[in-house]
């Protein structure tokens, strides 16, 4: 059973366990056609640049079934026109709708139930892939973890960021799954709290021993040895290497090169757009205000007084110690890295 | 008027405006003898370096209140050190303990009743001279800031910190009163919030342009060119210019060095601790899980998941481009700055 992106034969639906409650309650969004997808991924329901690519693929299948009867195809252009901008920021969105677009594309002629049945198989598939993915970015990123470090992460790059086992954490997954010893600093967050709510959700019903620190802990928790390794995800990569993840994350970087800590991108290159030649052209989106005046119900900022709510920040390749991808360990320089990682998966698929 | 800080002579005790539950409701806490006195030390009713100064300083008249009776010297010198150890950081505390019982000292033979009389006088005027020193502090402080200038804050170095005018905000304060604009971004400061509930409380109700940011927001901010200087208060600065603050100063110093923008701690001189030779040798006080697992009523954390709340982090004072005091803005290198301020003022004190 797949865990909190699941589709459902019964309903007909596309299930997302809802982030925005968690750890305090486990509710089930139900995601029925376009606007209930997009609502989800706006809102947070789901998020997370691999989740959120896994979700857009059955949102696209929904898309397709939503558009049914006379006119369908313009329709269905229009909805994944707007599925596909619903974040700005994470390429995975885009890259999904793009990927379920080639596909039909190179099945020309497909009519609208036999569009709707390809499609969900291959959200399924891309579904799978993931799973698949992630454990690899494991495999190759517990090569970077020693037995007994203390790993910091930020934001939730998991088994709740992705279809399962995660990228950041994949990559502390698959250390444990090797048998060493490791323990998770998660910065809590702020103003999602993605850290305190869900890294630490998923690490500790995994057993793997997690605490949470503030954000602004970080400096002090470096300065005191506390911290061997920092292992994040990311929204996305350009082509340089730059890396566009969580707010906060550019911080961390630039902490962890003044303290002589290693630190790792871990991603499947479905988040490196090679379009993107550098972090200043990453957009990086401007959220709404309440998620940082109120935290839950509560109000935390005086009436009248304006606050920032930039979601991501971009960390520039010369901070990076290595990208953690599904095809190893990524090193700089990273155009060529990038490129050649990319050159050797087209050469293989070729070779299929 | 006094804000924050009041002396009731009709209840006949010391009345504090309850920062726990601020900018959502104004309550007075009251402190009535020592341990509400080091209650409302200890949860936070009162903080920020100077404001802990003047309420110790009131606190070792209500100890010399309690103690009345047969051994109320013994009895004294029990509670006041009991007082003294409230709260381990910030320097003021014991400063504010250690003057009011010089004082006593330099007159042997005080009864209990002529103490009493005494020691309110005494704190009545650390509180008085607080809130010159914040103005000088502000009026020096004025100097560095430029005519259009958006200044970043980290927790709440402002009236409510101190007597009233601030010490970082006081610097704020000064730099308005002096006709120049300037724009505050406010650290939100977690757990406790002091940047979102307090700078921003105080500064709105100023009139003075503030916005609240994540702490995490901070190199973000820094990298688009919207801060020019940072301006923080201080708990605790060593001989060596070595600065303890709030958890996160030294997170947002080393990003204001790697971006290159100045950055500035504002304290009184009774903040400087010249027995404190460096930063390593600052104690930090490690506080109650609870601020960060909760906000509010609200729970963050999964049940059963361990969290850090170290309360300051020490910025080395490599790191300070001035430290901003009621003698003058001192340069690097600090050992010599500070032992020269302090040389001042000894030698201008002895010629009156």
């Amino acid at each position: 059973m797949d865990w909190h992106i699941r589709f459902s034969d019964e309903k007909g639906c596309l299930l997302l366990l809802d982030q925005r409650f968690l750890p305090n309650r486990e509710d089930w969004f139900e995601c029925t056609d376009t606007a209930s997808t997009i609502y989800a991924l706006q809102t947070m329901v789901v998020r997370g640049a691999p989740a959120i690519g896994v979700t857009a693929a059955y949102g696209c299948w929904l898309a397709a079934r939503e558009a049914a009867g006379e006119g369908w195809e313009k329709r269905l252009e229009t909805l994944l026109t707007d599925l596909e901008n619903a974040r700005p920021t994470a390429v995975n969105l885009r890259w999904a709708v793009r990927r379920m677009r080639a596909a039909r594309d190179a099945r020309p002629g497909l009519d609208h139930e036999a569009l709707c049945a390809f499609w969900l198989e291959l959200a399924k598939e891309i579904h799978e892939e993931d799973k698949r993915l992630c454990r690899l970015i494991g495999t190759h990123g517990a090569t970077v973890i020693d037995d007994g470090d203390t790993v910091m992460t930020h934001c939730n790059a998991g088994a709740l960021a992705t279809a399962d086992y995660g990228t950041a954490l994949g990559v502390i997954r698959g250390a444990v799954d090797a048998g060493k010893r490791v323990e998770v600093i998660a910065n809590e967050t702020r103003p999602f709290l993605q850290g305190a709510r869900l890294t630490a959700y998923e690490l500790h019903k995994d057993g793997i021993p997690v605490k949470v620190a503030c954000d602004n802990a970080c400096s002090l928790l470096m300065k005191r040895g506390m911290v061997d390794k920092v292992v994040v995800g990311a929204d996305r990569i350009a082509a340089n290497g730059d890396a566009a993840n969580k707010i906060g994350t550019s911080g961390v970087a630039i902490l962890a090169r003044h303290y002589g800590i290693p630190f790792y991108v871990a991603a499947p290159l479905s988040t490196i757009d090679r379009e993107t030649p550098d972090g200043d052209a990453i957009p990086i989106e401007d959220r709404t205000p309440r998620e940082v005046t109120h935290v839950g119900d509560h109000q935390i900022t005086p009436d009248g007084v304006g606050v920032f709510n930039f979601a991501f920040d971009v960390t520039p390749a010369e901070f990076i110690t290595g990208i953690v991808t599904e095809r190893g360990v990524l090193l700089p320089p990273y155009s060529e890295s990038i490129a050649r990682a990319f050159a050797e998966r087209e050469a293989e698929e070729s070779a299929r």
